[in-house]
């Protein structure tokens, strides 16, 4: 069973292996958003995610005769990882199941934690079945990624540092998967400072707990998709979306590409690197998803920073693209020297900065001597991308998009 | 003067302004180095770099009539917005001369901070010399970047923090650029804990205090080229100059490749972003530079992390290269169907990505029907892409690169 104490017990155990991570400041977070934020910083934590601390204070629970027989989890990501890196620490076996497809890099870093892997044919599901009947065949103990009382007590000790480190805080924004750490942090904070506000965010490709405290019972999505892979899940747990019902205050929902530009925002802004899970509070404060928070102190919760640099560098592409930091700007052309030359200029004297150009010519219903000028461009904000093209029209040109 | 004092007063001005940043410990890149690393996070500092440590306890020591003037500097990054934000806090006006060409982003940066910018003709030495004719002219208080005790002492209460953070380090491993940040961390902490070694890292295009030390006598190089910018110096001051000859016990060099490296693995390992002269230190470890700290507690300091995104997206495909995760592969084909589909199997096979695929045929001694392919590949490590190749060599090919 959940308790108070259980928290304050875990945030003891926890002690020796786990970070009390810094809350920093966020000001230029806050002017753009009208209200105090602050960034609890769950990516700087071993492991890179919040994970460990459900997953070290549940193993540490477990019975010596438990811990002889080993730990058994199903996951490809930071789950995966916590469980490891706490088994390893407990001196007990960890068996991870994962699907075929997982990502190399995520596999060698859960074997690098100690951990022993078992790659099973198919899709997560499969994972998790073949999971289940290990624990059955070999006495395995099942730690769940978030329905489980003592993975949410650990959790719940971030709620603990947060109003420690934040005493005076009105509001927490949280990411939301499978709840647990939601449900851990809502479920401490209303007890011990019932005035504080807790808010949810999913991902707008994964809503699940978002539907179904919406609808007051548990629903399943057929398919989740979103670039937050830590908070993909389909079904919300029993014990979380009853946490959530009665401790949360709001859910709200942000899109991949508001994601991507809270990503970019937190590299730019305060230097910490975010994977899409751990940027959705951000997410909901830079576009205003939870208007109730203006003027307060708020406290968003940045779960974790595993996130391929492959898919990084993408993010930061998409991100600029988001904050009008880069446009793409297509021009129609007739066929006369010297235009390029011309529009070039434009561009330059409006402070802006050409990165690519490509033509094209393919639309049947064109002069066969015209064509269409396409033009990548660094830009300062979408005001300056709206003053380029007015200063491209005003010169003659005819800009499509 | 400097001395131990001042910069205990320092530490006590700056506790209303300067953030206390967190001492977070990097076990992968411990493994890596066999040494146990410590990373200092200026790049969390306020404003993003620890300049604004040694403008501030500057600007604070000013007389109220020379405060009532203003203080103008030099500069077209950390510095000047260390300056801007430290004179808003003391209510003085600042007045920042940049170079013209100064990017946008750190124009508005320094601008948001407060200050008021005074764009110069030219390179970086006009607007230098344009700052001291405003000096003069209207009595501003020029604030240096680097030689001066009071700046000085505001950058050694870096060397405080880690002395109480790790009470038992045996190295502090520091970027050098005009020598600041290291001139008043070794000076504090030889006096406080004596057998601590302290290590600097300059750019190896720009080794200005390296090349100083090593010839006895202050030495200006003629061009500097790197990609940290930070610490982008031509000549040592001369306060620094002789700090860092009594009290640093050696001073190696970094290449951008290995820079590259080290900022690309604090964000996969550390989830944090460096700057190129932030991450010095890291590359110094990563590469081997200082065999000496073998076995050891190091702290390597990382100073800050105001990179640029678009630059960032560069430093992860250079660094992925560096780290062996990409890799070009340029095989010579001749001309016969399904010699990709055979190709892209063998890769596949091998446990790599196929990311993209060029065909070449430019050389003039070639068959014109043959050709060579192009692959770009993500790979696991140096061991990796040289396994592929013996599998396509293995298999027929002729692999030319």
């Amino acid at each position: 069973m959940l308790t108070i104490d259980k928290i304050y017990d875990a945030s003891n155990v926890l002690k020796e292996v786990v970070r009390h991570t810094d809350m920093i400041e966020a000001p230029k977070l806050s002017a753009k958003a009208g209200c105090d934020i602050y960034l609890k910083t769950e990516n700087l934590q071993v492991t890179g995610s919040f994970k460990v601390r459900g997953a070290y204070y549940k193993i540490s629970q477990l019975s010596e005769e438990e811990r002889s027989h080993g730990v058994i989890a199903c996951s490809a990501g930071n789950h995966a990882q916590g469980v490891a890196l706490a088994a390893t620490h407990c001196n007990t076996k960890s068996i991870i199941c994962l699907p075929e497809g997982a990502p190399i890099s995520k596999v060698e870093a859960t074997k690098k934690y100690g951990a022993e892997v078992c790659m099973v044919k198919g899709v997560y599901d499969d994972a998790y079945n073949r999971a289940i009947e290990l624990r059955d065949e070999k006495g395995y103990t099942f730690i769940h990624p978030f329905d489980d009382p003592d993975v949410i007590a650990g959790q719940g000790t971030i709620g603990l540092e947060i109003i420690e480190q934040l005493p005076d805080v009105d509001a927490i924004i949280v990411p939301i998967g499978g709840g647990g750490l939601i449900a851990g942090v809502s479920y401490l904070v209303k007890h011990l400072r019932p005035k504080c506000r807790i808010y949810g965010v999913q991902a707008a490709g994964a809503p699940s707990m978002f539907n179904s405290v919406n609808d007051g019972k548990i629903e399943t999505l057929p398919s989740v998709n979103t670039i937050a892979d830590g908070i993909k899940v389909k079904t919300p747990g029993d014990l979380t979306f009853e946490l959530c019902q009665k401790y949360v205050d709001g859910i709200v929902t942000v899109s991949d590409d508001e994601v991507a530009a809270a990503i970019l925002s937190l590299m730019e802004n305060q230097k910490l690197i975010s994977e899409g899970a751990g940027a959705v509070p951000v997410a909901a404060v830079m576009f205003d998803k939870i208007p109730e928070i203006k003027g307060k102190k708020v406290c968003c919760v940045v779960s974790g920073g595993n996130i391929d640099v492959n898919i990084l560098s993408r993010v930061i592409e998409r991100g600029l693209k988001m904050n009008g930091r880069t446009a793409n700007i297509t021009i129609a052309l007739s066929d006369k020297p010297g235009q390029l030359a011309t529009v070039s200029a434009l561009i330059a004297n409006e402070g802006a900065n050409v990165v690519s150009v490509s033509y094209s010519s393919t639309d049947l219903d064109m002069n066969i001597t015209d064509c269409y000028l396409n033009l990548s461009i660094e830009t300062r904000d979408f005001e300056h991308i709206e003053q380029i093209k007015q200063a491209l029209t005003k010169a003659g040109f005819d800009v499509v998009i």
